[in-house]
């Protein structure tokens, strides 16, 4: 990707690997006896282990946010972390002050314990038998995690998307371990449409007759023309109709219609590209359990729907940052933690971003949203700063 | 599904065939040597021939617009047609004073000629193998069927989504035969969000093992998976986010959540019911067809993307209806239109009707949308009056 490291970038990084061998209960009732989290961290950790970021990832993202794992030109490895453009020395969340931890959520496949695991008590692999893990268990693994390097609490945990389900979850459920939470681009909950989208997601790679109701690793095979399906629908639910009016417009391939199936317009081509690269780098049963992951999250449900009501117990102060053209996760939906927090008697600030990016704009640089989150970010630093005076 | 038919029905209807023979050349090079269109009438044709509405369907619509076919208990034939809300005496389309004939278009899979017929050269069904038809073709063979009913001019020609770009097509190619056009829920060509969605569901059905390519019939199986999940992704973007809400919200099939990937949630349920419904009634060859003729519809690229300077060949006045939570093809699609209808010095009104029921609402019986398409086609009915005297 480049030559040389850039001055603001975190550099080199190697994933490190924390063993847990407590059993973890789920939600689900059943319990992992032992497993893997697949980290990185970014900066350095104070003496008070009070400077700690945890950065929680989306639906397909993993541990790997910041740096680089190799400089060798053109491999996968050489291309910087999905989140890089906000990690790094001077950058919006500053490596100078924090230090920041970035991990693979368990039942991923990126290194972190999932359905690509072998499953000790069966020295199979777990596939499709992988229990459904919820926000609420990764929040609790997370913890374990948080322990294991010494951190009791954090200056800040930082999300976007399903990763600010999991910020949410934390202030909630471990009120007294986080100080400033960052919940970007998400919702309290899924709406009808997000289930049904995930639903549509899921029936693409049960379809499969290559997905083996999810043994596909035991036949030596994987199911990649449901989960690229999946993947180009997921595409056009992260991109606003804008963008991709914008970016693709009606260019077609030909200088004329060709009336057949073939690739006509440009978006075509992308969206069948997109989808076939992405079976090459995730699994299909991951993305199967990160939509249910997805779906049951509902916090305000232990309440009667009363989110304000749940959010009481948060004693974090919280900011919320919404993207005008995200239709996944609208603005409103930002608003419904914004105002529930207000209602809660919460330390909120909001900031509704004007993007053409849709969902996916919370993985771009846009200078507005660097600038909240770095002006955010700064408070809590210097809060930290007069603490430990 | 009633035991009597209701006073302001159409009554039994019986659907026609009309065969051609003379060949049509169609918009991809090739030409059909012969052809039959299946239609119904409602009402009658007065003397003239000056009464006559012609009712253009959308992407899975057919013939059967209204009335019954029996009043046999229980049968899928004796649902009344799918807009008989709106076509009937003293209906917004009035059978009173007009002639309704509504087709299934060429291509189609309900009794035109289309991919599920014998292609008369190889003796073989069509498969795959039916030529793509655009929306000029459908006009055009449409036309035909009016010579061969002895109807010169329609006195207004009307339809939603797909079946408005047939209104359009009809406007700027015969401007003589044409005193009305009636648009709704319509766009003058597609959104690139439009053609990927389009592109999800085509490779939905290629992807099927049961597709073979399209010659699924030969080998006597039809691609149920995937075009049933082509059709529940289609359902989702007929529905407004808010509908979807209203009518399933988080709606759960158990007391609680149950950790595994059966239905957790209503909607996924009415998806999963819709995809399967749909396999049973319309050809997968048809649906991959159908969403190319929506693909290539563009009328304003014959002036370099000038709407304005392509409508002007139009000499009827316009009604032009959207639907305010219609993702689909949003107000602001239909705007596009009325905006170059008045920049080329056409008559148009525009109605925006206010509903929760997204892109599906132009089949609901709305009262201010009724009103407005009654209100708009007494006032050709009364000129047709004034014309007769």
């Amino acid at each position: 990707m480049s030559d040389a490291i850039p001055v603001d970038s975190v550099g080199i990084v190697t994933p490190q690997i924390a063993l847990f061998e407590t059993p973890l209960a789920l939600s689900c009732g059943q319990a992992l006896s032992s497993y893997q989290l697949i980290y990185e961290t970014y900066g350095t950790l104070n003496e008070r282990a009070s400077n700690a970021i945890l950065v929680c990832h989306a639906l397909s993202g993993d541990h790997h946010a910041a740096g680089y794992h190799t400089m060798a030109d053109g491999s996968r490895e050489s291309k910087p972390g999905w989140w890089d453009s906000a990690i790094g020395p001077g950058k919006a969340i500053d490596t100078n002050h924090f230090f920041v931890i970035s991990l693979n959520n368990l039942g991923g496949c990126c290194g972190s314990t999932g359905p690509t695991s072998i499953n000790p008590e069966t020295k199979q692999v777990w596939g499709a038998d992988f229990p459904i893990v919820t926000v609420e268990d990764w929040v609790e693994s997370q913890a374990r995690l948080a322990d294991k390097l010494g951190i009791k609490t954090f200056a800040a945990i930082v999300g976007g998307s399903l990763g600010g389900m999991q910020v949410l979850e934390w202030s909630i459920r471990f009120p007294d371990r986080i100080k400033a939470a960052v919940v970007i681009a998400s919702a309290p909950k899924l709406s009808t449409q997000n289930i049904a989208f995930n639903e549509v997601a899921r029936q693409s790679i049960r379809r499969d007759p290559d997905f083996f109701n999810g043994q596909y690793l035991d036949n030596n095979t994987v199911p990649t023309n449901g989960l690229g399906l999946a993947r180009m629908l997921g595409h056009i639910t992260y991109l606003s109709g804008d963008a991709m009016n914008a970016k693709f417009g009606r260019q077609m391939r030909h200088d004329s219609y060709q009336y057949n199936y073939d690739i006509e317009f440009e978006v075509e081509s992308y969206l069948r590209y997109q989808g076939e690269a992405f079976t090459k780098r995730f699994d299909a049963n991951t993305y199967m359990l990160m939509t249910k992951t997805l779906d049951y999250f509902d916090p305000a449900a232990r309440a009667n729907g009363n989110l304000a009501a749940v959010l009481k117990r948060a004693q974090c102060e919280f900011l919320l940052v919404s993207f005008t053209t995200d239709w996944r996760f609208s603005p409103e939906r930002s608003e419904e933690i914004v105002n529930a927090l207000i209602k809660a008697g919460k330390q909120v600030s909001y900031a509704k971003i004007t993007s053409e990016g849709g969902h996916d704009a919370f993985l771009f640089p846009i200078p507005r949203y660097m600038t909240a989150l770095n002006t955010f970010l700064t408070r809590v630093a210097n809060r930290l700063a007069t603490e430990t005076n």
